[in-house]
C-alpha cells in the first residue's frame, strides 16, 4: 500500500510537470540564446547536442536529442562546463542497475542562463547557474520542505540523467554532457561571478557531496581528519577540510599523487600498499571520509576512528556491496554510515563558501571528443583530479 | 613498533600474574569447600573437571584438567550453573579462528565462592558470585582503569575460555562448563541474594550484551525499539528495553515465538518470512538491535530505523564478515556500529538492575550429559530461550 501510495504521487508529480511549459518570459541581451529559436522555445521541445552511452559496454558517442520546452518556472542553461564523475561511469556501464539508453551522463554542470520562464525569480538571462545530481522532487513532503530535496519521501529525488520523466522527450531525464539542458529553477545553482565555471562545475557532485559530511561531523580547527581516496573527491574533501582549520590524513594507494596531496595542505600522505601500513593510525582520526567507489578492505581504515566517532562512506561500488568485519565494530566502536550528496540549500552554501574562500578543484579541461579517454583513465586512477568537459566543443 | 610493544606489555603483565598466588586466605564455613584440598589450593593447581571440545567437529566430552593455584586477589568459585551462548559454539567449531583443544566454553558463569585469597576484599566465602566472557586485563590503561576493561588497550581482555594465559595449566583459559573456577576478583560479579543462580548466569553474557548498547542508545519511555532475533540475547532485550518504558518491535524468522515474544513484553511481533515484511517500519524505529549470529540480509533491517538513528550489531557471524549496501545507507542515514559485552562496572549494574526488577531470563535447565544435544538445538534456533548446565552434574 505504501507503494501504491508512492506511485500514485509520482504519476500526480509527473501529471503535474507536463501541465506546466504554457508561458515564457525571454530577457535580453538575445545574442545569448541566439541558437535557439524562440519560438520553439515557448512552445516545443528544445534541440540539444550531447554525448550519450548507448549500452553497458560504456563507450560515448555524439548524439542529437531532444529536451522538454521550457515551463513557466523553468531555466535553460547554455552549459559551458561538465565534469566527469566516477558516478556517471558506474550509471552508464549499469553497474548500479539497468539503464535505458541513449542516455547523456552528467551531473557537475556549470553554464549561463539563456532563458527563464515566467515565474522564474531566482536568475535572469546572462547570469552563472549550475545544475547538480538531482533536477526535482516532490517538494512537498518533510524532507523537501527542510532543504532536503535529496531525501524527497515521496516521489524521491529525480537524478539529473536515466530517471524515467515523462516531461523528457526522450523518456528519461538528459544529463549534462551535452550544450543545453532545461531545469526547474529550485533544482538550478547560483555561482557567483567570482568562481570560473570550470571550477564550479565539480563542486556541484565531488564539493557537496564531501562538504555534506564534513559540515555534519562538525570538523573544527585541529581535529584529525582522514579522506581516503584521493581523486576527484578526495581531494575536494582535502582543500574543504583543510579550510575548515583540520590536520588532514590523505590515504591513497598511489603514490605518484603524494607531492599533489601536501599541495592540497593534507598533513600527511600514507601510501596503502597493504593494511599493515594503517595500523598506526588505529583508534587516532576523529573523523574519516571515504570516496573509494570501489569495494576494498574497508575494516582496517574504520579501525583509524576514535572510539565513538564517525566514518563515512560517500563513494559507491559496485552494486552498493561493501563488507565490513563485525569483530572490528565491536572492538573499534565506531560509526558507520553513508552520506547522499546534499540538499539545495547546502549546494548552494558549498557554491558560495568555495567562491569567498578561493577554494578551487584541479580540473583538467577536455574536449569533449576526449570523453571515453578520459573515462578509462578515471577507471585507471589517472586522472588529476577532475575532468571537465569544455561543453563548447560538444 | 605499536605490535611490539603491546606484545611486551602482554609478557609484562603475565610475568606480573605469574609471581602470584604465594598466600591464601581461606574462611569459614569449612564445608562449603570440602571437595578441595586446603594446602593443595594454597601452593599447587586446582582439579577441575568439565566438558571441553577437542577439535572443529564441536563435539564435547567429560574432561579433567586443572586450574592455576588460588592467587592473592583470586576467589575460587564452585560453579552451579554455566548459560549456553552461540558464541561457544562459534568459538569451539573454529568459527570465529583457530582454537587450542581441549578447551572448555562458557562465559556465562554463577556459583558459590569457597576460598578467597589474601587480599581479596569484594567476597567472602558463601558469597554468590558470578564470571563473564573476561577474566583479565592490563587494569592500567585508560579503558581498564575507566571500567571499560573489555577494551583494555595494552593486552586486550584476555577472553574466560581459549586464550593463550600462562598461569593456566593447560596453556588457555578454561571456562564454565565445569565445577568450578579461579578468578581474579575485580574480574567476578557479585550477584545479589534475592536472584537465583540459573538466572545470574545467563545475564553474564546475554544481558550485559544487551544492556550495553541499549543503555549507550539511551533508550527511553515511549522509544519504539526493534530487536532483531529472538533468542538468547534477544529475549533479554525485550525485557531489559520494555523495563525502561520502551515500545518494543521484535523481528523473528520463527513465527512459534510469537506468543512467547508477546509474554515478553513485546508491543509488536514480526514473523521476517520476506524482506517484504520489513518495509512498513522503513524510518520507524527509534533505534535497533540485531543478535542474529550468522550473516543475513541486514540492509532492509537498518532502514527500518529513523533517519540519523543507530543500529547495533551484536551478534557475531561467521568470520564476523557481513554485507553492508551502501545505496541503502547513503539513502536511510542511519549509524551503523556494533558493541561488545561491557565493563565489570556495567556488569555488576545489569545483574544488580535485573535483580532489583526481577527482569529473569527464561532458562531452561539441563544435565551436563545434554550439552552436546542443547547445542544443536541452539544452532536449529529451538532453544527457549537460555539453556542452563545445572553444573552440579558435571
Amino acid at each position: 500500500m505504501a507503494e501504491d501510495k508512492k506511485h500514485a504521487s509520482r504519476r500526480k508529480f509527473i501529471q503535474q510537470g507536463s501541465l506546466a511549459g504554457a508561458g515564457l518570459m525571454l530577457t535580453s541581451p538575445a545574442k545569448l540564446f541566439s541558437h535557439i529559436n524562440h519560438s520553439k522555445t515557448m512552445n516545443s521541445t528544445i534541440k540539444s547536442k550531447g554525448y550519450a552511452g548507448h549500452d553497458e559496454h560504456g563507450k560515448l558517442t555524439s548524439w542529437s536529442f531532444e529536451r522538454r520546452p521550457l515551463g513557466d518556472n523553468d531555466i535553460l542553461i547554455e552549459i559551458k562546463y561538465s565534469g566527469i564523475c566516477h558516478s556517471d561511469i558506474h550509471t552508464i556501464k549499469g553497474h548500479w542497475g539497468k539503464q535505458q539508453y541513449p542516455q547523456v551522463p552528467g551531473h557537475e554542470i556549470a553554464g549561463i542562463v539563456t532563458a527563464v520562464g515566467k515565474n522564474v525569480r531566482k536568475f535572469k538571462v546572462g547570469d552563472k547557474a549550475g545544475v547538480g545530481c538531482m533536477v526535482n522532487s516532490c517538494m512537498q513532503c518533510p524532507s523537501c520542505q527542510n532543504g532536503e530535496e535529496h531525501h524527497c519521501e515521496t516521489t524521491g529525488m529525480v537524478g539529473t540523467y536515466g530517471v524515467p520523466e515523462k516531461s523528457s522527450p526522450s523518456g528519461i531525464t538528459q544529463g549534462g554532457y551535452a550544450n543545453n539542458m532545461v531545469v526547474t529553477e529550485h533544482f538550478a545553482i547560483k555561482i557567483p561571478d567570482s568562481i570560473d565555471l570550470k571550477y564550479a562545475a565539480p563542486l556541484l557532485c565531488a564539493g557537496i557531496t564531501t562538504y555534506s559530511p564534513l559540515m555534519k561531523a562538525k570538523i573544527k580547527k585541529g581535529d584529525k581528519i582522514g579522506v581516503i581516496g584521493i581523486g576527484g573527491l578526495g581531494h575536494i574533501a582535502i582543500k574543504l577540510a583543510v579550510s575548515k582549520g583540520a590536520e588532514v590524513y590523505a590515504f591513497t594507494t598511489s603514490p605518484a599523487k603524494a607531492h599533489d596531496i601536501k599541495g592540497f595542505g593534507a598533513k600527511e600522505v600514507i601510501v596503502v600498499d597493504s593494511s599493515e601500513k594503517l595500523q598506526p593510525y588505529f583508534g587516532q582520526l576523529d573523523y574519516m571520509l571515504s570516496t573509494v567507489p570501489y569495494a576494498y578492505e574497508m575494516s582496517p581504515y574504520i579501525s583509524c576512528v576514535k572510539p565513538y566517532g564517525y566514518f563515512t562512506q560517500v563513494g559507491q561500488p559496485i552494486n552498493g556491496e561493501l563488507t565490513i568485519n563485525n569483530f572490528n565494530m565491536i572492538f573499534n566502536r565506531v560509526n558507520f554510515n553513508g552520506s547522499l550528496i546534499g540538499g539545495i540549500p547546502e549546494t548552494q552554501e558549498v557554491i558560495d563558501y568555495c567562491a569567498e574562500n578561493k577554494i578551487y578543484p584541479q580540473v583538467q579541461v577536455i574536449q569533449a571528443s576526449e570523453v571515453n579517454k578520459a573515462w578509462d583513465s578515471v577507471v585507471n586512477k589517472e586522472a588529476r583530479y577532475r575532468y571537465v568537459i569544455d561543453a563548447t566543443t560538444i
